[in-house]
């Protein structure tokens, strides 16, 4: 790494591992549409780093705990069409009051009705951090992709990350995280990349949708949004790496509690000493 | 404390220890009707504490299920126009028959759709037992409230507990419980306050959610439901004093387990000794 | 027992041993459409035996999840009309690919939707294995039954759980597995009874729910269904003995994150070790 890269990751590290203390100050209320399968990890996940969770999804009221919020989390993983209508009317009125919206196409690429979702929303919203797995950003970036359900599909791997990150950052002016092996964030001119976690975050259902609503939570506190989803996988890395430091011998279930374990007692201090951001 | 008063306490303490026996004995049905976001652990307190629990929610069948069960708890935390409407035909037909009724108006205040919601089902079912925190309990009781989603907002706080939960009581002729840092249960008669728990409860989600159903399985073993509500708020109130000492420096996913554990294990001694019920 | 049988009982350990490598080196992908109680946990119990999850229950996409994957999970545990119409189209479908439908008439008996929604979906879905209790098996049977909730009633507990497996096997030609204290495996010719397991899993919900699941992450990997329940439910029994030995001292909440611990460090030589099966 050359010496300005290396002086931009350090002020970057500084940069994230001070946001948390910030966003336990503020306590941001985080307003959450998203799937029925991993909504009790997501609620304790945004518990845990600091935030205040709420659920709703009725067209009757969901713009109305948008415009209390501090952030919107949009997650298609058990869309539905009340649910689609819902997401846009909440991310409709969080573009008329500012406050920032976080999206994540769950499975975008398996489906009709997932791509057509994810169109229309990022057509009708204005998007301020889109996080996904290759795939499904791949899908967003308008590659032809061969999704197999959730995860990335070993075709979709071969994709150059940062390439398509920048792409979609670019073309929709919004931050862009691809979570993985390497996660990837770009907002078309700057970009970093983040080694932690490990891959048993794969065998725990929710860690990709706790990732998204982490970024929430930061961006709820913190304007820059770059800064915010750095700061979101940076979080849900380390407290991957921690909690299979802890139980990753003892197997999935003992892993996932750690993991929330982990986040709830993250700070500044061991952010700043386990994050592993690099240019390259 | 006076002497009267103190003996009307060892009374409640000697009587609340006694019906977690009667609840283990009896394995009431609970038919819940209730958000997407606690609902496995409102099953597996459920189930901790000695009842059995159902989950239906379709308006063709949800009748039928209240007519077989022993209570009926609403949450309206994740309610949509389909769910309100399964809520009232339950709770009518619990009426009808005599089964109690739990209600917990999560976020009561902080959108139309709540607060319509909660004034229609009060207005249509007669409820044996209402728990909210103090803000939703305030919204019920008609004082302005500025809930900031599901917590208890700071301007709230400064209500009187204890006033607002009699007016509550006396106004729909049930049992009342505000949880908070200390619980307050009153049928506009007797009243009793409660200091177990701590305020990492608040960093689980679903705490309050518990309580409510915990309450729903004493009523459905026991007729009193002010000695119910006290029940139910005490057992989660030391549950997470004993879950405190075995998991609070873990974090809060090891908590949030270790309250699993704490009702699971709970017994008529370890509630006699635990119990920390006053009048002021 | 026999010298024949218990050849043929070593046969089966030997081959249900096997299949969990074989599942764990393919990955099958299972699409649920599962209840809002359990699905979180049935998400990770296929994560940790080696399957992928997706669910996904929108009319407009169900059929479209359900091609692309190895097997179809079909749960009525928190069903509406909305969801029935979604588990007969992906039902079809899958019918339509020779892909295997697993069926959990999760709480059949306790409603008329229930028994309609179970009566529907075998009228227009071929099964390749039923999993329930033996009250709803014996619903499905046609037995009277005396369902008290989701759990079998003591009066059903009377009935002869190998004659109605079998009964149910040969009219629905499929696969049928009764799991109680000792769970029951027939597809009508040929049956195996397992007896591994404790009475805490009933105090976890989703247990059921979960073993469901499993077997269609064997079923996805093996096109013997018989074998492929025979290994779901002892999987399940399995992990049900190892949590038991591990956390059944500390109370439910780490019995259940023990279990998906277990699940997830299977292996065969474990499996081939431990299965307790036999013919009477």
């Amino acid at each position: 790494m050359s010496l300005k890269g290396s002086i931009y990751m350090n002020s970057i590290t500084k940069s994230i591992s001070e946001k948390i203390d910030e966003l336990r100050n503020k306590v941001p209320l985080v307003h959450n549409i998203t799937n029925y399968v991993t909504v009790n990890d997501v609620a304790n996940a945004l518990l845990a780093i600091g935030a205040s969770p709420i659920m709703a999804d009725d067209i009757e009221e969901t713009a109305d705990i948008t415009a209390i919020s501090s952030a919107l989390v949009i997650n298609i993983g058990t869309l539905n069409k009340r649910t689609i209508a819902s997401m846009i009317a909440s991310g409709k009125k969080a573009n008329e009051l500012g406050i920032p919206v976080i999206f994540d196409p769950v499975g975008a690429g398996a489906s009709k009705l997932r791509n057509d979702a994810t169109k229309e929303i990022l057509n009708q919203v204005k998007v301020s951090v889109l996080r996904g797995n290759l795939s499904e950003v791949s899908f967003v970036a308008g590659l032809k992709v061969s999704t197999k359900g959730v995860d990335t599909s070993e075709e979709d791997e071969k994709n150059d990350g940062a390439a398509v990150a920048g792409s979609v950052a670019e073309s929709l002016g919004c931050a862009v995280a691809i979570t993985g092996a390497v996660d990837i964030i770009s907002d078309g001119k700057r970009v970093v990349k983040i080694s932690n976690g490990n891959k048993m975050l794969k065998k725990v259902t929710g860690t990709g949708c706790m990732t998204t609503a982490l970024i929430g939570a930061f961006a709820g506190a913190e304007k820059d949004y770059f800064t915010a989803a750095a700061s979101g996988v940076a979080s849900m890395g380390i407290a991957g790496d921690i909690a299979f430091e802890k139980a990753g011998q003892m197997g999935t279930g003992s892993y996932h509690i750690a993991i929330i374990d982990a986040l709830s007692t993250l700070d500044s201090k061991i952010v700043a000493e386990r994050a592993k951001l690099h240019e390259e």
